[in-house]
């Protein structure tokens, strides 16, 4: 094995064009493919920039070549030349010259890896996460990679160019339980004392705007300890923002160039303002806070249509308050009855009491409620805009239940009818969330976003006397059916803070030994204020288009929250735990 | 109080400039100074960008103005007016205008502040941490946090240009104990397991060299749970870098200019390339890894001189393979006598066995070592460069000793008669250092920098034979006699890794369980590599004059590792400690 001493590489593998015929160069990388034509030989010399072919058919040259194994690394000196006309490879930004082999030398021996690096094959997740190196050297999350790299400079851009300070919140935070679950970090020099991860730096940003550092953002690490469904990982990465005497809609004028901004570097024009949608708007239509606005098939209320209804289900949910609601499949008059039916069992399946239907066939009227009536079913056929080639589908219950069933049924049909179009972008802003969620295990108010959002100022008056109604100045940012951010306008009034905390049970003596720094600092000049948060996990991959925020992270952990490589969390030495003032439990 | 609304600032309070005279303007910030001269008062309006002097003179203005306290958040709607030409303020950049106050809103109240905003006076350290919300307000600390930003946004751009990728590591890792104490961290899923948080993200870094992304920088937060000394804090900020086919030339080549774009964000000119000087020369001249370059009195051997002496001391301690050093103050044959017997005292304490001195008088030589001999007295303060004007202050003892020792007390005497010019700023890479430390309490060799740093080419061959003497190829850049970086080539045969594993006393076994993805990632292809890692809270405490990193970091720890302003660590509920599957020691 040679050593690398002063060697420096002239070029990289990504360079050498037809300008380059004739100049001496050095490539330094790794051995991509190897094509042995016996009395001459092609390898393929692969770095982070591409793939330049080299060549030779001299000895002792051809014999050392033979002897390469691929993902060796290798320092190649030689001159370069053209291809021959029948060898040229327009795919290859490199592919109209080879460089013809002057010395060769091994600068490390590789074994074979247990997955092709070149043939960019599915590889099993666990595999890949457990030999991350090689994964890493596949064209897919290297282009994931840079990709977030350069989402992360244009966001740094954008916001110092508008007068924002990135400025560092820490890590080592105070555990104030509310929400996720704290990661926690025991204290050495304090027995029985914790640190917390945070869960995000709401109160560190605040504090900031406090401190009259007027505009924040920080790209931040957050952690919550929460069981991984889903895409979650138990580290995440946040564009964090806070923005001192922001209107809601002030906080929507930074943040909306800043998505076209970052959406650019991905090629992709987006067309600014958004749309925006009252919460109470976006479940009655979607039956969603984050509806896919890609997706047709709203949801429409049929209540009127049936209000006389004789079929005895039906009635009594509207006779106790409940609704009827529906929604059309474009198209749907033409599906099969089998398919109808698997429709059906996956609404049963999903929760629903039942899924009533109907559209119009070369036969007349079909459905599977005769009861309702013909004309009641017909008039909801016109009246949904179901006409003769639409399929309705229908269900009745408490208005929660109803628009939870349809909201996912209509991302189900979206799906299962191939009816969203992946080129488009809809963003929307749902704004004017409750303040509020009845926890009904607990049988108390929750803060529906979090406990330092401002009430609305219209329900300001009647916060304590019905706190179900009081919306919220809060908004999330909805692209394509997911929330990639969330935010709102604070409280910045200590009195407000204090009455928040008494609603969410928690008592003046508790909020003081959580918050009391918080409350107090609000007390001593506090401008109005309010941000937002971006998930860059999510955002990077939508943009990579990925299905897993695990394809563009460099290292992330499996659901069960292990890191496969290096197999963390591991037994720690007895000692280290003693330090900590800690034994196990049992 | 008043709400925000939809009110916005026309300007902020640093922005008014003679040209907006007759402009209607609104305001939003803090009330800075109030000056109630009676008929009229004059209130200066802070924030972030600057004050700007608002006045009236009209009721229910007046009457309104005065009812306001300093650090209230006020909106101040009303007309850019010239000043008076007595009321000029050439020192501000708003001070030729002044608004006159047509409408004054409250957007919050203050409470009283525990110390001035405005007068910038001292306040204890522990006071600014407790109400840090209010120490953030006062220019200095927003001074630093600005620079800061600018600093990082410096470094990233620098690296963008460059091709480097900034990859974030991960903050929940595997334990490898080594070198400092890891902050660990619980795991609720895997019952008696734990992640650490990293003391740098070395092994990771190393991967995404070993995944061919080539080129890695991150600014990134580090953790160690140590005792903190001096100006350390529990976590940190670097400069990560990590380079593949990088030889130390390489490395320096990218990192000076980096340093030069980071002083250049403070206005500081400085010339590349810098200096170099082995390990053994610098402790050799300067008895320091770090030596202060703006500092003379350089240390020198005189043993030669003194081989025949016949002071006891001095040849016993030649006589046993001990060193005869010393150094000269310049200037210092001029000094009091008192004065040279305190620089002695004071050598005593730093651990001196004694300290000679000598040096030329109206009344001929003086000197504390009379025994040593006229003659080679003379000959010494020629040979040292004493001459008539200096004095030579000498020491004897083992190599290591008489370093240290004459290492300190030069800095001390730099201080104390004030020979270091402040506004110079002398870069200095020291290199060679050796690889190994002799741990003499646990009788083991330690790695001086870290387990991954490769051993010189030229020593490689002697590295089980005699560990002390190889080399490393390890550097440190220090600037002013403090360490701002370090970094290393790094091992990239997996043999000569598990040698170095072996020689530091771990087993094979232990090196497979702490450190085995790593030897197992180095053998599927790994290129030559190495990096460094920059002290960015070192940096920005220079860059900002700053004697503490406290102050440029937002939110700070004390010495005992606590935030005094939220209180963390804290106690947790006893049910978070039960779902981590731990209890109290005792």
């Amino acid at each position: 094995m040679d050593f690398l001493g002063d060697l420096y590489r002239t070029h990289t593998c990504g360079e050498l064009r037809a300008d380059h015929v004739g100049r001496e160069v050095i490539l330094l990388g790794w051995v991509h493919r190897v094509r042995d034509m016996g009395a001459v030989i092609f390898l393929d010399i692969r770095d982070r920039y591409g793939v330049t072919q080299v060549v030779t058919e001299a000895e002792p040259l051809l014999g050392q070549a033979k002897r390469l194994k691929t993902e060796m690394v290798v320092a190649v000196f030689g001159q370069v030349a053209p291809r021959s006309p029948e060898t040229v490879n327009d795919k290859l930004d490199t592919g109209h010259v080879e460089v013809r082999i002057g010395e060769l030398r091994v600068l490390n021996d590789a074994r074979r890896p247990p997955f092709g690096i070149a043939d960019e094959s599915f590889v099993a997740e666990d595999t890949r996460l457990r030999y991350r190196y090689l994964d890493l050297r596949r064209q897919r999350m290297q282009k994931n990679l840079i990709l977030r790299h350069k989402l992360t400079m244009a966001i740094r851009r954008y916001f110092d160019e508008r007068g924002f300070l990135e400025i560092e919140t820490p890590i080592l935070t105070k555990s104030t339980p509310e929400g996720a679950r704290d990661y926690l970090v025991p204290s050495r020099v304090h027995p029985g004392e914790f640190f917390a991860l945070p869960q995000s730096p709401q109160i560190f940003k605040q504090i900031l705007m406090i401190g009259g550092l007027d505009r924040y953002f920080q790209i931040v690490k957050c952690f919550r300890d929460e069981d991984l469904r889903a895409d979650r990982q138990p580290e995440f990465t946040q564009v964090d923002v806070e923005i001192a005497f922001a209107s809601q809609q002030l906080v929507f004028s930074m943040i909306e160039p800043l998505i076209a901004a970052i959406f650019e570097v991905a090629g992709i024009q987006i067309t600014t303002p958004f749309r925006t949608m009252p919460y109470s708007e976006a479940m009655a239509r979607y039956g969603s806070d984050k509806p896919d606005l890609r997706v047709g098939m709203e949801i429409q209320d049929l209540g009127a249509v049936f209000a006389e209804t004789p079929f005895g289900p039906v009635r009594e949910a509207l006779a106790s308050g409940g609704v009827l609601r529906g929604l059309v499949v474009p198209g749907g008059a033409k599906i099969s009855r089998a398919e109808v039916d698997k429709i059906v069992a996956e609404a049963i399946e999903m929760g629903a009491g039942g899924l009533l239907w109907a559209r119009q066939t070369e036969k007349g009227l079909a459905t599977s409620a005769k009861a309702m009536g013909e004309e009641a079913l017909t008039r909801a056929l016109e009246v949904s805009g179901a006409g003769n080639d639409g399929l309705l589908l229908m269900t009745a219950g408490t208005e929660a239940q109803v628009s939870k069933l349809l909201g996912a049924l209509r991302l189900s049909l979206a799906k299962r009818f191939n009816l969203v179009d992946p080129s488009r972008y809809e963003f929307l802003w749902v704004v004017d969330f409750p303040l509020f969620d009845w926890d009904a295990d607990d049988k108390r108010w929750v803060a529906m976003h979090h406990p330092f959002t401002s009430p609305s100022d219209a329900d300001l008056a009647r916060m304590t006397e019905a706190p179900g109604e009081v919306t919220a100045k809060a908004y999330d940012l909805v692209l394509n059916g997911s929330e990639i951010g969330g935010g709102s306008i604070r409280i910045h009034d200590p009195e407000i803070q204090r009455q928040l905390f008494r609603l969410l049970g928690i008592s003046d003596e508790e909020a003081k030994l959580r918050f009391g720094f918080f409350i107090d600092a609000l007390e001593f000049g506090t401008p109005p204020h309010g941000g937002i948060a971006l998930g860059l996990d999510r955002i990077a991959a939508l943009l990579a288009g990925e299905p897993s925020i695990r394809d563009v992270i460099a290292f992330p952990k499996t659901a069960a929250a292990v890191d496969l490589m290096s197999d963390a969390p591991s037994a720690v030495d007895p000692r280290q735990m003693k330090e900590l003032h800690l034994k196990p439990l049992a």
